[in-house]
Order: C-alpha cells, then structure tokens, then sequence
C-alpha cells in the first residue's frame, strides 16, 4: 500500500533542510549568549569558517546555491512557541529557569543574521558580521551545514544498495564502540559520555541515531546527554555543554592595556559566575595557554567544579590540572575535567584507564561520534567521508582582532602580528606543536 | 505523516506469512514434480523433517500453535493466474514450454498436502504422506517455515536498536563476501554464483534482500540466478536448479531386485533426459557413493553437461569428476561442475582457484548466503543464529523404505537394515566420514 499523499509530498519538497530548527545547536551557545546579552549586547562581533583540511577543495565539492539555500533555510527559521516554552520551562544542569525572562523574550523574535560568502583557492569564505550575541549563534549551524553539505555531496554517487551498505557499515562501527564503552565502564567503575557532535555531525538524521543508540543502549548513568538542544527536547535527554573560547577571545579583543588584556580570561570567569553555579562552572584554560592560565589563576578559580583541557594531550592536560588543584589544596578526586578535543574511543578507553579514582572524567565527545564513517564507504576510497577538520571562529569584535593561542601553536588564530603581541604577553610556556586531526 | 490505514491494516495481522506463494520453493522441485507426474503419478512417497543438529531443540524453540499456523497458512495457498502465466511463459535455462500444459493444468488445482506433526525429545517429528507429486513439494517450504520460525523465536527477545544492529552486522558481511566475490572474479577470470538458499534462509525478506545485494552489485555475469521461483520472477532473475536425491532414492525404493536397484541411478537419467536437455542435464552421483556410480555408468552418462558433486570434499568430489570425463575421452574443460554442499566464500575462493581453466564451476550458494548470521547478534552469543543442519527427506515410496547412501557416512538416511543391505550391493568405495556443518 503506498500512501500516495506522502508520496507526492515528499517530491515536492523544494529542499531537505540541514537544519530544522534554531535549537538545533549546542546547549553552550545559549548559555553564551544569555551572558553576551546580559553584558556585552552592543559589541559586534565576526564570525568566520575555516576549513583546516586545505586538501579538502569544499568549494569544489559544495555547490554554492546549495550552501546558500541551506544558510538561507536557517536564516528563516523561529523558535517556535513549543520551543520557547521548553527553554523556559526545562530544567537545565538540575536548575530551574536558567534562562530569565528578558533573554527568552530576545529569542522570541530572533533569527540568524546575515552571511557573506564568498570563495577563494577552493574554499568557501563565509563570514557572519554584526552583533555579537546574533552571530554567534551561527557557529555551530554554519558547520553543521558545511558538513552535512559535503557529505551529501560525496554520497549523491552511490546507488541504493551502497547507502544501505554505508550505514551498515556505520552501524556496526558505532555498535563496535558501544561494546567498547560497556566494557570499559564495568572496568573503570564510573564512565560518562556525552555528545559534543553537532557541528561535525554526519548528519541530523545520523546525530539522531546515534543519541537513540547511546542512550538505548547505555542508559543515563552512561550517557549522560548532548550539547543539541533540540535533540535533547525531542529525545527526553539532558542538555550538556561548557563555554568556548570566544568568550576570553573577545574579552581580550576588548582589553584596551596590556593589564586588561592579562586580567580577560578570569573576567570572562567572574561573569559567568555572575549567571551560572555548579557543574556549569567549567574552566576553559588554554586560551592563552594553560599554563599561564593556571599559575596567574586567583585562588577562586580553584573552587570551580572542574576544567576543560582543549588543545593538548589529553593525559598531559588533565595531569596539568590535578597537579595544579593539588598545588592549590583542592582535591582532584572531587574535580570534573571534560575530555573534548579529538577524542576516540582508544583515548578515552587510554584517559578512563590511567584516571581511574584520581579524577572525575567527563567526556564530550565529538565528531568521532557523529560524524565517523572511515571505513565505511562500500565502494572505492573507504575513507572518502573521512570527517574534515573545519571551525567557525570569532575573528574580530568591535573592529579589533580576536586571537586565541592555545597549547597547540598550530591551532593559534588571528594575525600573525596580534598573535606574536598574544605570546609576549602571556608567553608561550608549555606550547606544543601537535598535529590537528579533527 | 503517518499512514493511519496502514497503520490500522498492519495491526489486524492475523499472522506474519513465511510461505507466501507456492512459487516460494525452489526450481527443481517444479522440474522434478513434472517428472514425477509424469512416470509416477500414483507412487506415495513420505518426506519426513529431520534436524541433524541435536544440540538445538526446535520443538522447545519454537511454538507449536505457531508452526501450525504456518504450515496451514501454506496449505490455504493456490497458484494464481499470474504465477500459472509466468510459469507457461517464461524460459527457463533457455527453453521456452519447459512446463507442458499437462503439468499446468495439474498446479492450476494444486494444494500443499495434509502433514502430520509430533514432539519427541525436544524435536518436531514432522512428516507429509501421500502422492509423491504432492509431498514433495513439502521440502522446501516445511524446512523455511522452520528455520525462519526459529530465528523469529531467537530474535523476539531483540530491542528495536539490537534488530537495527543484527541487521547492520549482516549486512556489512554480506558486502565484505560480495567485495571479496568481485576480487575472486577479477582473479579467475569466470566466477558463476547462484542462490540455493530458501530452505536454510534467514527469512523470506533478508533472502530478497540478499538478492537484489547481489544482483546490483554482481551483475548477472557473477550472479546468475535463484533457485528460488518466486524470487526469479519478482525481481526478474533467472530460476536455476539441478535434481535431487529423492528421484534415485524412490527410484531405488521401488526396485523390485538387486539388478533392478543397481540400475536405478541410470533410470532416473533416463527418465530425466526425457523431458530435460542441454544445462539442465547434471548427474547428482552420490546417492550410493560417487565412485560405484561413475564406475558403472553407461558411457552416454559422462555426455551430460555436468555433474553436482555433494557430499565430499568439493575439491576431491570434483577432481574425481575431472578424472572420470577425461578417462572416458571427453574434455573436463566443457564440463560443468555444480557445487552446492555447504559453500562458503572461503571454499568458494579455494576451489575457483584450484579449477581455473581445468572445469567449468557454478556454485550453488545455499545456507552459508541466505543465512550467515554468525557472530552477528548484537549481545549475549554473537553465534545464536548460527545456521542449524536440518533436512527434509523421502523416507519411504509405496511403503518400502527409502535410502541414501552418500559419500560421507555420516549423511547416510534409512533403516539401518536397509543401508547395510544397500551397502553390501553398491559397496562403500571412495566413502569417507567428513563433519556435516549445514
């Protein structure tokens, strides 16, 4: 029997839109621009892709009035009154109402602000221009369009039998995983697993699976939530998220002396203090490098419930934090530290292991969770959906250049002059160059 | 957009048919059928279900009011106009009217015959008596419907996602023989592979699947049929089959003396070669052990176009074929070697190597294509679907009791008496005890 009204329906479709709502994002963007809103609601900021994986041609592969129809979907899209209420009326990290009244009416009658695209040597420049607290909030949609854009692109050669095969494959890789995760957690006693993997996603419909999968299969204590509010919402899941290195980024854009501009990433702390408590509070350290971070940190930073190392060995960076509660009297086993930067399977089977009892570990992971499908392709090059290493960053606020430094010297961004004032300012004490995978 | 009527439709199910068609069998029963009606419209012959895995007790596994309503599901059916026009119409091995109006008319009124059904020690006795045209066309469906009712009953205590696993992991093997099939071919030169496996299947609905798989991905140069009917006319691929023990087993049976039953094997050629010509003239010659058969034959036997070795080692079995056709002068290199006991891609690697260039192969993939589910189970024991050794065979004809030797001991049927007595004429040269896997 074919339902021929669902049929006809489903050829008239003028596109299949990548993104279905605007809380289709992370969780932490909200809470970012609730803060943004509350305090900087006049800084403008630009928002700008950045495709790392040079030897993926995305302008080759992405036809442009794609990309523009998908960013031009977003760019229609409203929260929805069933979504308002939601926000108002969920209970985010066990709070009620962590988001006032004057930031939902905000959301009330926002939409994504508008786009500049343009190319050049094979890849998309796409940048987003005007208030911060507005484009912000295209990171992680912009991202999540790019990626599921190409991988359609890649995908529209196979025949019927071949996607059946992909996502078989795909399946029994994840399943794979999942056997990993249920051992390992019977080893270590304690594992949590969150999905970080909106921006590198696959795709939704993926996405969707695989929270249906981690969270059938895993239950709660394992699985303990995503970063995608809207998945969260449709799928009874807890919303998850920390903050993002555009917070001290334009906090230090803004810093008008050298002393501002030290004195940014514990500002950026003491304002998020000012909305959010508890497991919310999570330091994000390697900014400008963590380890000045931590030995100018005030005694407060401290009392935070725990710290996200981003952009060194994750084993390196989470002993760098032990050590350092240590040193300042706080005990480690009572510390959270979320993993999220490129972990797999093996580094968080690696990282559960050599923690075990020292710390409390979360892990955010990424888009080895939602976008993994090495291997997988039938036919030909089996790596062709190989994820690629792309982000949207803040790249200037109110007409000054943003920069971030971070462990790695290869992850630095901003200009190379801004960059080099960056390093003298707050050195370059434990850098380490480390090739970028993801 | 749900479909509400079909929603409703599926929810008033009385049951979830396995036979749904009588074109559901295989081609040689059709084409020994004809024969039957032909030469021995009145003989009453009994075909009896015997599972030869012990270790698994169906009659615990599966329900007994359930395998009632199966098998009487498939006594409701009738041949329809379109099968019956199919049947008249289509060419089958080249031929065209390879069913003679005669036969036609004979399925137009055709129904499935009673059966009788008992437990002991943990097995269904299951047995169909009467007019050998009618019960033989037991065979095939009787051993589907138990097989596919088994893996329902493993499979019911399955989640939704596990399914979605199960089906994933089957998948994902299914391609990885398919990608090896394509290298073998590239390798060989020649590789013909056909279905034999709706009687071992999984299911009607993954045995479809696996053939659409194979026919997109294979082509028919690799993949050149099904025995399965139904199947060869829905998805438009050609019906193979070759003939089976049961026409020298009853023709044995009614042997009246020793001379007589010594010449049985021949008489069923003869009879054979009738109605049938050119590739559908293949000797099964261990019924009574292979050697005795091909020592004896008269020399117009070695004409035939080939010859499906069964219970010996396909390499063995087919070596000796290739010895025989050159000792009676004719080139083994125009000879068609059909190997169809228990192939699986590694056996189907080895011997496509070992025969390149010396004899035509076709291989006649049954249980290890259309039921391969080893290791596949989501949890607890990845084997649980493995493949069981279940048979349904001729027992007796006119009431004398009917016996198969092979060339492995092990898969030899019949009273014990009967098998001495048969032994002591036919002789056991060339028998070998080999495990019987599927």
């Amino acid at each position: 029997m074919v339902d021929i009204a669902t049929r006809v329906y489903n050829h008239t479709w003028k596109l299949d839109p990548i993104i279905r709502s605007l809380l289709d994002s992370d969780y932490y963007k909200f809470s970012m621009q609730q803060l943004i809103r509350r305090f900087y609601p006049d800084v403008t900021a630009t928002f700008a892709l950045n495709n790392r994986t040079k030897s993926v041609r995305l302008a080759d592969d992405i036809d442009e009035r794609e990309l523009r129809e998908q960013l031009d979907h977003a760019r229609n899209l409203k929260f929805t009154q069933r979504e308002l209420i939601w926000l108002a009326g969920n209970t985010f990290y066990g709070r009620e109402r962590i988001f006032g009244p004057d930031y939902l009416a905000y959301l009330k009658d926002f939409r994504l602000p508008d786009y500049e695209l343009t190319k050049r040597d094979g890849q998309y420049e796409l940048r987003f221009a005007g208030n911060w607290a507005a484009t912000t909030m295209w990171e992680v949609q912009s991202l999540a369009i790019v990626n599921e854009l190409r991988a359609r692109a890649i995908m529209r050669t196979l025949s019927k039998l071949e996607l059946d095969i992909l996502y078989a494959n795909a399946k029994a890789k994840a399943w794979d995983k999942i056997k990993r995760l249920r051992v390992l957690k019977d080893e270590v006693g304690s594992l949590k697993i969150s999905d970080f993997g909106t921006r590198r996603r696959h795709g939704y419909l993926w996405q969707q699976w695989m929270m249906e999968a981690l969270a059938d299969a895993l239950g709660p204590e394992v699985f303990t939530g995503t970063s995608n509010m809207k998945l969260a919402m449709d799928l009874g899941l807890e919303a998850i998220g920390t903050n993002a290195h555009e917070l001290p980024m334009v906090y230090a854009a803004l810093a008008q002396t050298d002393a501002e501009l030290l004195a940014a990433p514990y500002r950026v702390l003491e304002d998020w203090a000012r909305i959010y408590d508890q497991n919310m509070r999570i330091i994000l350290p390697d900014c400008f490098g963590t380890e000045h971070f931590l030995v100018h940190a005030p005694d407060w930073v401290a009392d935070w419930t725990g710290a996200r190392p981003d952009s060194k060995d994750p084993t390196e960076g989470t002993e760098e934090l032990i050590r350092w509660w240590s040193s300042k009297g706080r005990d480690p086993t009572k510390k959270l530290v979320i993993l999220s930067d490129g972990m797999d399977i093996d580094s968080i089977e690696q990282t559960a292991r050599h923690f075990k009892g020292r710390v409390r570990i979360g892990y955010g992971w990424g888009t080895n969770l939602t976008n993994d499908f090495k291997g997988c392709m039938p036919n030909g090059d089996a790596d062709a959906l190989a994820p690629i290493s792309v982000v949207c960053k803040v790249v200037e606020a109110n007409g000054r250049p943003a920069v971030k430094l971070s462990d790695n010297p290869l992850k630095a961004t901003g200009p190379k002059d801004e960059i080099e004032r960056y390093r003298r300012i707050f050195g370059i004490a434990g850098m380490k160059a480390q090739p970028v995978v993801v």
